[in-house]
């Protein structure tokens, strides 16, 4: 099985209220490819920095198996940037500044070793760059992953639309689902995104957990209760990482290994958020990833006699 | 076993999105004494309401085994009555009218059979009214478990913080949570609220599910997806009924089994919310339950294999 994902690879400027994490690595892409690195190699990814980016981080995402062969690197250009300061409880955070740099005119170019995917995992970009990215590939991937969010929502929707219609799973959170769907209730949402093409829908609630549906099945997989979250940046793709990592790692797309594939993701943001930035994706091994995914299990386990 | 709950007994005004109910029957203790009263009987309530209060109503509670030696009926004198609207989203709601009448004066006084319960239900009260309650108990009850919630740690904290040394099961949300330990982290805020006294912690967060914490353990009890939420009225006191129910039917009093009494209590919540008022939780049958219960387990269940 082989996986692509597609998304930022970036420098992020993050304020919490445990600090300041200035001109830190960041981007969709880079939380994707780093969780899912511990599921199966090489995770191919296709994006674009400027000739700022650091050599360090390049040779590091190789080392954990990152294929970098579909990462353009402009000369002369500079990368995406992100500032954003988190409120005091998490809930909410305002973007302070967004330098696109590179990403203002990025066309994504599929090498020709990524071009039969098992597993895509479109990550946040404007809709007709995950459109094109699936105008290259030669053969249907068995499963197509898009993550977006309510601002394409706002001024893309059409453009949305379109590529929804190639998508076997879309991942957004709870207000993007009723704002996509215009229904309220999760349920009946999930019946109206359905139509639109994607056969699963993950909601993403973040601490509120995440639900799956496909047909009329559901699956709620909780979020852990955590003594300290530090910084949230990267949650929702470093869920995305485990989610499309395990499923391209088994090969298995039924309902009941999608839910173990939610438990993996979920168990990839959990520890995401317990550092800044990347940090602390960087030194997991498979056993305390195993270890964590079982404690999502300890905590919902009961049993009706 | 034997279940003792006090709080109001009530008319309610509701306004939601899908209609208007005028004058219907409400308060804490008729949800928490219906819910409870499909796992045990008799069900000892302690409450006030005014002769305006219907006769078939209190028949009909009768007919489900709800014992009504300890409800005061004041003659002259109205009962309760609270007139609230729901948002469109059911996330927040407006108090339109609150008229206390024989809840203002209200002295709660246990009859005799009343007065060595094994499982004590403190429904959401002034502090003070509650600490009346558990001064006329003549032997420890096996568990106390008091609801409360934000107005109370408002305007009545330290009159709050002295009923809570007595308790064993405290039942509050989210904020109400972070706002008694001032802690946002709900992991440091059970911490907090533990050294006041309750050994367990339930948080309700309504449609994300509830949490509970005991000494370093947790669960976590989803809340069902549901289609359709006709209104939210009770669903909190309906889970207290369905919780402290299970718990007086089995008096096991483990972690174990409080689990179960929290999926119960999730049950008896969302059964309530699917009509106005109390309307759903009249037509129950045990094979509901239990199929509902089985819902909630079909939910969680994975495996990592």
């Amino acid at each position: 099985m082989n996986l692509v994902a597609v998304g930022t690879v970036a420098f992020d400027d993050i304020q919490t209220p445990y600090g300041h994490a200035e001109k830190v690595i960041g981007g969709a892409c880079t939380y994707i490819a780093l969780a899912a690195s511990y599921f199966l190699t090489p995770v191919r990814i296709v994006s674009v920095v400027g000739d700022d980016f650091p050599e360090e981080t390049l040779e590091y995402l190789k080392k954990r198996g990152v294929d970098l062969e579909g990462l353009q690197i402009k000369e002369g250009e500079k990368s995406f940037y992100w500032a954003g300061r988190y409120h005091d409880n998490f809930a909410s955070r305002d973007t302070l500044d967004t330098q696109l740099n590179v990403l203002a005119d990025f066309d994504p170019i599929l090498p020709e070793t990524y071009r039969r995917p098992d597993v895509l995992m479109l990550g946040n970009l404007t809709p007709k760059i995950q459109m094109r990215v699936l105008e290259q590939v030669t053969k249907r991937p068995e499963l197509v992953v898009l993550d977006t969010m309510n601002f394409w929502m706002d001024i893309a929707l059409s453009d949305l639309h379109e590529v929804l219609k190639q998508v076997d799973v879309l991942t957004i959170n709870d207000e993007e689902a009723r704002q996509l769907s215009g229904e309220h209730s999760l349920v009946k949402a999930a019946k109206v995104i359905h139509a639109m093409g994607p056969k699963y829908l993950v909601i993403k609630k973040g601490e509120h957990g995440s639900l799956l549906f496909h047909r009329g099945d559901i699956f709620f997989a909780p979020a852990l209760p955590l003594a300290e979250v530090i910084d949230p940046t990267g949650a929702g793709d470093s869920f995305a990482g485990g989610f499309t990592g395990w499923l391209a790692k088994t090969g298995d797309y039924s309902f009941e290994n999608m839910k173990r594939a939610l438990i993996y993701g979920s168990t990839m943001g959990s520890y995401c958020v317990e550092a800044f930035g990347i940090e602390r994706l960087k030194g997991l091994t498979p056993a305390m990833i195993r270890s964590r995914a079982q404690e999502f299990e300890n905590l919902v386990r009961f049993d009706i006699p």
